[in-house]
């Protein structure tokens, strides 16, 4: 993936995860077009320039979706740290995030939001130290 | 469960049933309760009465959350139903529900996504036809 | 598969849905088989001749354990239907296996254990009309 | 969304669509586009547009692999049976696709195996009636 | 959370958790209260405290179907190791766990049946060494 | 495990599992045999000896299905690590097995894709430094 293309999708994808992830959201880029520049462009394009494009979702209302989601899943843990910055970064509060993930309790059951909280915790003492 | 006992968790529970779900949720719960009195109660006490006693975030931003976990989810297709309608009775609009679930397709795949559209366009056209 | 083949794990495996399942099990075999000739032979020789054989585990606790697992997966409700049965069919009682489900809301979220009670009282009302 | 709209994704996707599915494909995908245009859109330009465009795989492996995904995800039974005829309409055999179904219960468990295998034996069904 | 605080379902959580899990059961609550309070509490009140209270189910029996499900799910390696743990202090065997978990190759599949007999098999070694 | 033992299940799963994965294959049986011999034979006897046995699917076909089924379950990673390795040793190129990766971000969603991404690449490297 050539980052300095001209192309709409990407450049819009890219301007999401600078708004949403910062240079940490590029740096984890970087490494996954290391991996496969296939699905670093799409990850890029598609769901950075095309989803999160939205219209009827605040950015604030998209990473309280995408916390849940990351949640429940429950094997997406680097994610979800990546998308709990990124909510903490567009204005969520760190309670927002952390009633979120007990929410979760409900849908996904203990075992997946107690992990989920472990790695909230864990980013949320990172924040702290570097602060 | 007897649905007047003065506990003020369940009482709470049931007010916010009656908050997102109206009447259609009392009827959900009295079905649940003819197969399981104690799930039931769990569902009214815990999942309504202490969880979405929330504190940080908006009833719609809950809904939101727990719409983008039933999608990921896939099995959870009736759940999804009662809670968007739940959404839109909050305040949520249609297109934020249907860009909720579009977002899950990145997280949860396109067929989660797909159903979760069938399932949300059923209840709009059924909602439709009532008003 | 020939159904009287002269094989131990096959005999085996048949002896042991006929103790869990009764005629239905062979019934459901019979459906399978048509489906997928080989498929219903792994199930009867590996699943049931094999895996069920235990030694550690009474049969109650084998069913315990697998009506666990089908509340959490979400997807296999027929599978559940049948479990549920032959649970009750080896003496565990229906407040037992309503409390497994209702045990899973925490492991496996509200959404599957509502789902888990929904089939279970079907399915008790259906052998309530049958007796 | 416009399908005569002259985007080159979005050509490449139907022509995709067509050459995986038929027409009966494009019924779908009209089916969709009355929930949610976005998300149809976003199914032609980048599920099929993008990454069916491959290149290292042949459109039979390619078949294969969703059809391992779609048994062990579970809850996706339309995609399945959709993606199943597309198999069998781009040269895959039913005993291919049956084998897939059976090695699933080996990654996935027996019970999505064998909704899997039964969803298969429908379509098979319906075929021969077809012909 | 006061772990002092006079509340009976408080109370009898703490002291299903200590049935179960021992100190090192209070140890894991004191970490996920240092993340999450709420969570921590509705783990005691509601999971330990509510749920596990049962009637018709053994302690014995209650483990089984939670190892059964942890297993299933696959993402809840640190919940499975407590848990097998806790089922030990209960009175299960080892055998008994680990046929648990070979039983969940036929619902969960293979990955998630061996992952978890390595993590069963690792909680057994540190057993060992500690009598 | 008596590995000499003269069965021919057990025979063909040994012998299918030098093909697909060489003697490293045969190390994490061994590691799998000292956590459970029980499941540790019914790897050998059952998945790879009579699942994997085949007639239908080439070899290569069968680690693309394996492959697919791995990144969407999502909590695999140790096995998808070990098939990746079975795809390349049995004629899979990288680009095959990198492609049914970025084809399950539509299936199983992103983060399962990019997890697995980077498993590969780990892989990749390794095998690189190796050589």
């Amino acid at each position: 993936m050539d980052l300095s293309m001209s192309d709409v999708r990407l450049a819009r994808g890219l301007a999401k995860i600078r708004e949403i992830h910062g240079e940490a959201g590029i740096e984890v880029l970087k490494s996954l077009e290391a991996a496969s520049p296939e699905l670093a462009r799409f990850t890029v394009e598609f769901a950075f320039g095309d989803v999160y494009r939205g219209g009827a979702l605040t950015t604030q209302q998209q990473q309280i979706a995408t916390i849940a989601a990351l949640v429940v899943l429950g094997h997406a843990q680097p994610q979800l740290r990546v998308h709990i910055r990124g909510a903490l970064n567009v204005g969520c509060t760190r309670a927002q995030v952390m009633q979120v993930i007990v929410q979760m309790a409900v849908y996904g059951g203990f075992p997946a939001a107690l992990n989920a909280a472990f790695t909230a915790k864990s980013l949320f003492d990172e924040l702290d130290r570097e602060s």
